[in-house]
């Protein structure tokens, strides 16, 4: 194992040990000193975000990825905001549930405790340093973070700021750390760190989330991958499907939310597919269509066939797959065959389809007549998000504070002994 | 991966799917019949398990193994009534839980489904096959098992049983398999089957563990491995701490939430610990003391000297570590250092130390005053136990019908889109 991994890992088990003992106030209070700091040393996290775009540019990454990866006060501000939402937010932590008194008289119920150390691994965007840190924080977990060497300087300037608020507030060192060494065989060593790390997050491709699978010995969370798909029922009224359908493929078309396939029961096609494929084109979107709803639009510059692969690619880009169906089941059996278990949705008048779309559809999240854009921790109430699960152990969904929590039995005697 | 593997994977997906369809009543009836089929196939199981209990004497099985392999119609009743205590727990699956409406009209809330297919690889005791089927058919799983090898016979009759109860139950076909070739390379198998396989419980040793830990892509729970403490605070009621004490080590010491070490408070050392030897030896129990423990029972023949292995030891038998502490901060930097976040008790009349135990140590189950054989799902009114994890991800502790659920968020809306 890595030294840095050793020395980092026992440093972040002590550190979660007596977080354990900081209240809610302590931890909110190191989360608006964060945001204090990270308004005071703008310039100094600035300078270093622009340091490593000059060597990014020199390196030739695309304009499109330096735009991600910068990093201005205005985005800086934007990030102490997110701390400050995130402090705002109620405790996870402490919160009794399950209890009962059992005929013995023992009082038994369940507690919610940090986890304990979390491991994160992501790549890209700089900002996710000080979202985690937040989270982890909030939770009274201890992190270990490890970021894509595009955001080095930055991600190093900005763990600086997190740790100098970290001390001014009482949090014990340690708490949060960020893996200097680009080693990339360190991620291995994080993967198998079991007595260090309690739980593991890769935030990235699918890559990343196979490497973690096959590698870890941790519990990990894998997420963030999602063959979305909306389901337009015969009794669907156009005028939500319409909306819904634009909504969640247009709006932010490079996240995992958005919409992928598009199923349309033949009763409808001839109706609805013309009218998807006019408000979707002059979005930008190129359709690749089965040939059932082909014969309805081919017609239309922005219409090709659809290729093997289409009912099996998160696109992220404004492309959309289109398929015709015979009925529910039809559409249940493609969603089951072909979906990566994140949102899918059914737009329907009908009350027996759309409760049978929920019962049937085993995703993280289902819809009836909304937009799949909605799996997010913000639009969900959960204030922030450490990640999308996928996954069916722990948490599903959109994950926030409380779901970076485990329990433990707490249980109150006065001598009992079992008999 | 084995043919089996992959046939019996396929099947049990297929079943899962088909069973989140099967109503409370379905599933309940299912263990009733099974409950019933048992009862009727009674002398072809105690045939069975007679046949192979013949095999393991001629083996040259120790007769203790034999006598927990052994499975008579008494203690087959036994197994039907299990089954039955099961079928009259309540359903977990279906509960919403924390529902609301968003600002923008969305009804969103997290219904509590099955998990999906579990896989389960135990050794031995084969009433196991029959209370892991019931527990995921009460949550609505697919089960794939593999029991040990010494059971095999037994075994493959108690899963015809439950399989033929499953035909006449309108339960799918495939919902409960047992996986039936010996080679032992199938293990490995079936931790990687994370197509068909959603979580994974070893009920074994630690090697077992570890061959799981370290093979399985697959989300593992690991637990049942238990190096419980109590500490004997200087405020303690040596009226109740001895009993707690005799309890925890003497009514069951080969189970995993049986006693392992004793600390006790150097101020009442010199009362507590004759009292202790006294009783313990009475019941068999042999010593194993640190020198300032040593001091003052040392003379008694059940006490020795305790081996430099001595507090990191889960003994399953009648032996019983002992060190003396010089305060609460000692005794939770030993629970931190050697145990294993099972099940760790504080017997004290002091409120403030109390507090401090049930919140610093980081334990599955913590008590105060009471015995920590309580750690079991009949005893905590689950009703039943699949497992007791001492990992931190999904559940901890005992693990009932409700463990063996996740969620699912359910969003209904009337055309929302998001901004």
């Amino acid at each position: 194992m890595h030294e840095d991994i050793r020395k980092k890992g026992e440093l972040a088990r002590q550190a979660s040990r007596r977080l354990v003992t900081r209240d809610t106030r302590t931890r909110n209070r190191a989360l608006k000193t964060i945001a204090e700091t990270l308004t005071a040393q703008q310039s100094s996290i600035v300078d270093a975000n622009s340091r490593y775009l000059d060597a990014g540019l020199q390196a030739g990454l695309s304009e499109a990825l330096l735009v991600r990866l910068l990093l201005n006060s205005s985005r800086l501000q934007d990030v102490a905001r997110d701390v400050l939402a995130v402090a705002a937010l109620p405790d996870p932590v402490g919160e009794t549930f399950d209890a009962c008194t059992l005929p013995n008289g023992l009082q038994i119920g369940k507690r919610r405790v940090p986890i304990g150390v979390i491991g994160v691994i992501y790549e890209s965007r700089p900002n996710v340093t000080v979202d985690i840190s937040a989270l982890c924080l909030k939770s009274g977990n201890a992190a270990i973070l490890r970021g894509g060497k595009e955001a080095w300087h930055t991600n190093m300037a900005l763990a600086a700021t997190v740790q100098d608020a970290c001390l001014k507030s009482d949090i014990p060192a340690g708490a949060i750390q960020l893996i200097e060494s680009q080693d990339r065989a360190i991620v291995k060593d994080m993967l198998t760190a079991h007595q260090y790390i309690d739980m593991i997050i890769p935030r990235g491709g699918a890559g990343l989330h196979r490497l973690a699978r096959e590698n870890a010995t941790i519990p990990v969370i894998t997420g963030g991958i999602g063959i979305c798909h909306v389901y337009v029922d015969q009794t669907a009224d156009l005028r939500k499907a319409v909306p819904i359908i634009h909504n969640a493929k247009v709006q932010r078309p490079t996240v995992c939310n958005a919409l992928d396939t598009l199923l349309v029961h033949r009763d409808v096609a001839d109706e609805l597919l013309p009218q998807v494929v006019h408000a979707l084109a002059a979005a930008g979107v190129e359709m690749r269509c089965d040939p059932r709803a082909l014969v309805i639009v081919e017609e239309h510059p922005a219409v090709q066939p659809a290729g093997p692969q289409d009912f099996d690619t998160e696109f992220l880009s404004l492309v959309l797959a289109v398929k015709v169906v015979d009925d529910l089941d039809e559409a249940l059996d493609h969603i089951y065959q072909h979906g990566t278990q994140h949102s899918d949705a059914i737009v329907t008048e009908n009350y027996t389809r759309a409760m049978r779309f929920v019962n049937e559809v085993n995703s993280a999240v289902v819809y009836v007549n909304a937009s799949t854009r909605f799996t997010d921790g913000g639009q969900f109430g959960l204030g922030a998000e450490v990640a999308v699960s996928t996954q069916r152990l722990h948490a599903r969904g959109p994950m926030g504070p409380k779901e970076l929590t485990t329990y433990k039995w707490v249980v109150l005697g006065d001598g009992q002994i079992r008999e």
